[in-house]
């Protein structure tokens, strides 16, 4: 294949869907690529190929826009497992918190980002937004993967292995932000922990931040009944009442989780038309409770789904929070209408992209965006007969039937097998190495 | 290999989950098959090869009892994706039943129940429970795809393109079932459809049959809350009073669903120590309810998992089901000890070979026991690092991480291979068909 060949392209498929503002699915069309980006959308029948394009014929199978995972801690995979039977508190600081303590390094953060890179892509995820400690560690592992992410410079008000206290923090997440200005993957969040880890101090400084440097903010929010208890106690108000009277919501927060919601903050989240990240296998696990699928999507700017990290959820895949989203959602009080595929799906991409701010670029199948792209392979025998190719896809498919990913129009990951310079033994090798030492 | 080596050989894996009373988990064992039984299990340290068996290594893997789908209707499988966002009430009433109505035969059933086998096995079922029309052509499926099953004779007062009315449904079971005496893998159970659908002269003489032949009862029980009101309506009482005053309950009946449970259901289930199979995916996607899997731990005789027809779930997988009950579990009001994954693994093996009254033969993988294994592969990077090989299985794995199935000892599916007469292709095509028939 020559050099222009390899810029230029087409990919031919039983269905597409678009994502677009009409949530268009075509059916036998081709999709041309140039230099990274969607060209054109031509029905099969009408297009002629005269500039003798490389096609990629990929048949029964269904093209969408590369998932975005909303919500991450990718190198927490190094303790996915570690304890599965725990609620969050437990969880946090019987075996979280220890094992962090005795382990975290930049090394560490690397090797289990890369990992649970490999994982993502592999799933048909093209970009994450990512919170946890060495930041330039999680965006050095995505870069060589060759994934797009959107990084937290995290804020936590403890000493932690990575920096001692804000200002720490704030350097350490601000040169990072510099160091890594000029690849075209990486985009950076301002990403304080939660209300009950954030001082009200350091809450304002990162509005400040937020407001001069134009960034986003992504923050926990309302995950458990007991961090709303300890907010009344040590603030007399809810956690979004604390933000909103601090002046911290907006059209570019993102509060991860609101599994615990009551009128007032329903109002606070329209008022400040703030965006939802929900991570409903993660909610449950931990026993935080049912997030109610329904009310978040009426009320939030977009709603969208994250997995959360490894050592909660336990899969860096979206299929999973997808089809439970849809089933509680379904089985919420009073309920007229289903939430559709559609609009279901829509939660992984275009809304994923409109929270992240990214809508520009990603999230929908259209002319002159990103061509970061992942086709599935719906003909196996665990998908048949197909009635309709999304809902097929979401209720009897999943990550299994990831066939090419592309990001930025290139092949990352095609036939199970990664198309980049990660050795995947040596990175499984490492991650075993690390589980050995962790405070079990 | 020698056909003595075929009738006589080991496995010998990093993990084998027992199922056993004593819920072992063994480390490093090697599995010896003998003519379809399981012959010994001994460590691999003390274990010298003296009969010069073949011994298959698996290494990173974990051999389980082959899985227990304790309810579905096989045949649905031509519905699968139907209608993905309809409630049961108008999804059977629009979609299901007018499509049977049209295409209802031998036929159909037989391809579709094929089908349905092979997604079933290559998802590590080796045995599963059904009830639908025709049962001698899902039967015959199962025996072609070489799988265990328990197949329903089924009772609706209605007629259907399989029969007219209780006499000739009864007619035909029993016809069926004296047709397959011979086949080892096929053993029958009486199945009256539903409460709603079943009228209380059926449901005595089905007491009658079961005590003169020993046979089961699988029915559907308070699926919806409809079911209730209208049992209330034309009965005076919900449907668990009417079967208990109909003398129908007891240990040998399954009781499918059991949605809604209020505190008189629970002492009947209790008191007749009747079996309950939970539906999770099924219940939650057609918007019946969450099920309460603590409340029917805590009071059936044996609580089992299954997967329901495809037309509701839509994978005729387990794992869905089984990481849903334990999320569900988990959220349950009060809950104070969660599921663990042994307990959860139990719920599709020997609890449901318990509720078949089939654990004798299978459900465990113990001396003398039919050898119905299947081997799921850990080493891929979706699961490492492993703290606990069960807990990884259900959390970060699935159907996917299945690499060996055997049924009776001898191996049906191997590396996404199955090792049987079936045309795939051909099984794939014909579904395809009788889809385009349909009444969309």
């Amino acid at each position: 294949m020559s050099d222009k060949s390899e810029n230029h392209f087409g990919i031919h498929a039983k269905w597409i869907y678009t994502a677009n503002s009409k949530q268009e699915l075509l059916e036998d069309y081709i999709l041309l690529i140039k230099d990274g980006f969607i060209e054109e959308i031509v029905p099969f029948k009408s297009y002629s190929n005269e500039e003798d394009l490389n096609i990629l014929n990929l048949g029964e199978s269904l093209i969408t826009p590369g998932l975005i995972n909303a919500h991450t801690h990718s190198a927490m995979t190094f303790l996915k497992g570690i304890s599965d039977d725990q609620r969050l508190n437990d969880w946090l600081e019987k075996s979280i918190w220890p094992s962090e303590a005795k382990l975290l390094s930049h090394d560490l953060v690397f090797d289990a980002s890369q990992l649970a890179c490999l994982e993502m892509l592999s799933s048909g995820i093209t970009t994450f937004n990512d919170m946890y400690f060495f930041p330039d560690a999680t965006a050095k592992a995505a870069t060589v993967v060759g994934m797009r992410a959107n990084i937290g410079l995290v804020f936590i008000e403890f000493k932690s292995g990575y920096a001692n206290d804000f200002t720490d923090y704030l350097d350490k997440g601000l040169k990072f932000r510099d160091d890594f200005r000029s690849e075209e993957n990486i985009t950076t969040t301002l990403a304080p922990h939660a209300p009950y880890t954030v001082s009200d101090d350091s809450f304002l400084k990162i509005r400040t931040y937020a407001d001069q440097l134009g960034m986003n903010i992504h923050c926990h929010m309302h995950e458990t009944e007991w961090e709303i208890k300890n907010s009344i106690e040590q603030h007399n108000v809810r956690p979004l009442t604390r933000l909103d009277s601090l002046g911290l919501l907006g059209p570019d927060f993102m509060a991860v989780h609101c599994v615990h919601l009551d009128s007032s903050d329903l109002e606070i989240i329209k008022k400040n038309q703030i965006n939802i990240v929900s991570c409903p296998v993660s909610n449950m696990k931990l026993a935080s409770g049912m997030p109610k699928i329904n009310t978040m999507l009426n009320n939030a700017q977009n709603l969208a789904i994250g997995t959360d990290g490894s050592a909660s959820n336990n899969k860096l895949s979206l299929f999973d929070d997808l089809k439970l989203s849809a089933l509680l959602q379904r089985c919420e009080m009073g309920v007229k209408e289903f939430l559709n595929s559609k609009n279901l799906f829509d939660m992984a991409t275009i809304n994923a992209a409109k929270t992240l701010n990214m809508q520009d670029q990603i999230g929908s199948i259209e002319k002159q965006k990103k061509a970061d792209l992942v086709s599935f392979n719906l003909s196996n025998i665990h998908l048949q007969p197909i009635y309709d190719p999304l809902s097929t896809l979401i209720y009897s498919g999943g990550r299994d039937n990831v066939e090419h990913v592309w990001v930025n129009g290139n092949l990352k990951y095609s036939n199970k097998e990664f198309i980049n310079d990660v050795d995947v033994e040596r990175c499984i090798n490492k991650i075993k190495l690390w589980k050995n030492k962790t405070s079990t």
